[in-house]
């Protein structure tokens, strides 16, 4: 009995990572109210680092492009685990957070970040539309290339 | 039949700017519960960005004052169409995130953020005092100066 | 008459800095619907700064810790204040953002914010386990070391 948002994964052929445990004392996700909050999510597959280092150095726009879809598949697998496994609870993606391990003179972060945000809308359509951000950051946690966070409205 | 904003506005003298086109895959402004979240805003007037480059370097805490009002612009401008054009739905500013595009030893955040900050007093009177972040970022969308997002409560 | 909350800051010889002002036109803290926002606080002790530079530079994470556990008991007192004094309105923290002041190669943001995350579980217990981001940040305001701003859930 998948539901609709598992039916479109199986359809898309989208695997979800395993959830990853936190690198510190925090949760990976919080419900409150009608809100799911997601903790910040490296590009991360099944606990290990898949993109390391400065986009615009280390690595450019296209392989940054799939450090943010693993970031974005980290949190749809967290997102499920806080709702007990039922994606369909999600009535629609609020934000994103897009947080870019960046050189100074970096220019592309919205290139970076539209491949989280073009994983949501194929996987939630019109629900997976939503506000942002996508900002440069001097440094990451272990020196991730993307790091990203959600806010989503629940049921 | 404009509404009591707009005559503020009028009154004023402030012209909002059109609203921007997202730089990706995502909205300009999502609603949820009775939340309004906008996107990230850059310094732009009609499309066209305004003030680039690094705070400190290549221009200096007047300037950015100014850009960072012209993003509240945005901001304000991108939230009227959210609301189909109806600006008194606003029944506060909940907070802003201001996004400073800076130097290692730049300080002054604060002060550039205020031009974002002072435009929502102005605009909105007490409904427009917020709560708010003020950070450094390495790099920033397209190499603009400024961004800034920002959350509403509406009714 | 001291509330529940009270007693464990009591218990646990845990002081409460003064709420300090604003840097800017802004509040420290915002209520909309059931949630508080609280603007990004320093590692202020009494109004004045504690930790200042770049973490992995000027300090190191021991100190950075420190800072950022400085950080999050502004937090409680802005929120206090905010809550007319009154910390058992909160149900439980939702969300911190931890924002670090570090160097290019920096990389133990999730070890420098535990120190903001561990206060919270210590004050809050289970209620004050939150989601959380951590990230690097070119500059921030007054060169302090740590910026931490939070959302939390009130009845």
């Amino acid at each position: 009995m998948a539901g609709r948002i598992e039916k479109i994964l199986l359809e898309k052929g989208i695997e979800l990572p395993e959830p990853g445990q936190p690198l510190g004392t925090y949760l990976p996700a919080v419900i409150a109210s009608n809100f799911l909050f997601v903790s910040g999510q490296g590009p991360k597959h099944h606990g290990k680092v898949m993109f390391r280092g400065k986009v615009g150095s280390a690595l450019f726009v296209p392989e940054a492009q799939m450090a943010a879809r693993q970031c974005a598949l980290n949190v749809i697998s967290v997102a499920k685990q806080a709702l007990d496994g039922d994606l369909d609870r999600i009535l629609r993606l609020v934000k994103l957070g897009g947080f870019v391990n960046s050189m100074e003179d970096f220019k592309e972060h919205p290139q970076v970040i539209n491949g989280a945000s073009d994983l949501m809308a194929e996987v939630f359509g019109e629900a997976g539309r939503h506000a942002r951000i996508a900002v440069g950051c001097s440094s990451l946690p272990g020196d991730i290339s993307v790091e990203v966070d959600a806010v989503f409205e629940i049921t």
